[in-house]
């Protein structure tokens, strides 16, 4: 079922522009994401999305599925509704979803008030890569629909359940169930590499200017560090992230 | 000795605008640098530096050499010469630098035609961190001058000789004299974890979308792979270069 919007008044227009805030984003309890690999990832999963866009010069893919409501939209519309420089033409609004923390987790992520978008979609990715059971969100984290979280996790979003949380809660609680929780800290922390990882395991990545909260670093069994060989002052938090995720879960594979 | 410039159509304000661009900045065989951190990293280095550009309401810091010239702008200005949203008011103009591959070198990372600004910045700055001596910039490799690639490498650009060059070149001559060459690739590839690194070594990153050149592959020692555990199709090439970088620079460190 094809509609046509030209005009960016109309109110659906005004609707999807407001999913490009948070605000927005939580009172409608609904995301807009844009791409065709994103869109196409979201389309295997009908229950999510409610809504297909396309510009009007671009064709209604073939794995769009028939039920979907379709709006044909001008240039203009889709400039309005979009988050980058140059759009592909195609959008989806999704419903938010309830994630849950699987019973059988083995391996989790806790992120501490990661900042930047970006930062925080490639976090999620490479905690999808690399098989990380639960990502628990800390206060201070950017939104996770935020379309630049969405389009830097490159669909990871509908892979891996992430959950907003109290760190101090979960750490404690994560300990009392026999889950190892691992820091991250330049001082007072191990080099990484001669730690064997012990498992189950919680690793806590922090916020880029000032790192983990010493409070949590405290509650955590250990902390670990990336070693610097170089001049660089520090590594990029998702860089990090990733070198310490595949460093506990190769052992996991191994 | 403090100038001030209030217009846009000054002069000056014409040529460091001209440095956002490649073209200018390769005119010129200068770039433009902003932001308190990586100006103040380049103050340290007076002999790269040539101007120091503060926004009026920015007062001068002290770690600015006496002898730079220094120019107070309105922010106006400071708005058209800066690549981000919201500038710090701060700049500096370098000149580029002649890099040179020290004698020595044991660690190489070649990069085949990394495209995105952030990523090849991200990668100077893990490449300096992990302590790799020398970075080869292949064809179709982001002009690593690009205000975006100076702003993520935060301030490795003065750390770690980076230098362009044709991969098949360097891949022949690294393997005629001893060095291993590593692709990366997923398919004919082994699991970088099982594989015991040699050194001294190069490693080979390659495009985002398309992966390392096949033929450049080909010539490799060996490749190698990041296993995914999780459901994401693939790592960011930034994180895959960080575990594949310390899993080699590791093994160089104990």
């Amino acid at each position: 079922m094809l509609k046509s919007i030209q005009s960016v008044q109309n109110e659906k227009v005004k609707e999807w522009k407001k999913l490009l805030q948070k605000k927005g984003r939580d009172t409608a309890n609904q995301y807009i994401m844009e791409g065709f690999h994103l869109v196409e990832e979201a389309s295997q999963n009908p229950a999510l999305i409610t809504t297909v866009i396309v510009r009007e010069d671009v064709a209604v893919p073939e794995w769009v599925p028939s039920s979907m409501e379709i709006y044909q939209v001008s240039t203009e519309v889709a400039n309005a509704i979009s988050d980058t420089e140059t759009n592909q033409g195609i959008f989806a609004i999704c419903k938010k979803e309830d994630h849950e923390v699987p019973k059988q987790a083995k391996s989790f992520l806790l992120l501490d008030a990661i900042q930047d978008p970006g930062n925080l979609g490639t976090i999620i990715r490479t905690a999808d890569a690399a098989g990380v059971d639960a990502v628990i969100l800390g206060d201070g984290t950017v939104d996770p629909y935020n379309p630049k979280v969405i389009r830097s996790a490159q669909g990871s979003h509908f892979h891996i359940p992430f959950i907003k949380g109290n760190l101090f809660n979960w750490v404690q609680q994560l300990k009392e169930t026999g889950v190892s929780v691992y820091g991250t800290a330049l001082e007072g922390a191990e080099p990484f590499h001669i730690v064997e990882p012990r498992h189950p395991f919680a690793l806590i990545l922090g916020n880029e200017g000032n790192g983990v909260n010493p409070n949590l670093l405290e509650l955590a069994n250990q902390n670990l560090y990336v070693p610097i060989y170089g001049k660089s002052e520090s590594l990029n938090v998702t860089i990090a992230g990733g070198i310490l995720l595949y460093h506990f879960m190769n052992m996991a594979h191994s």
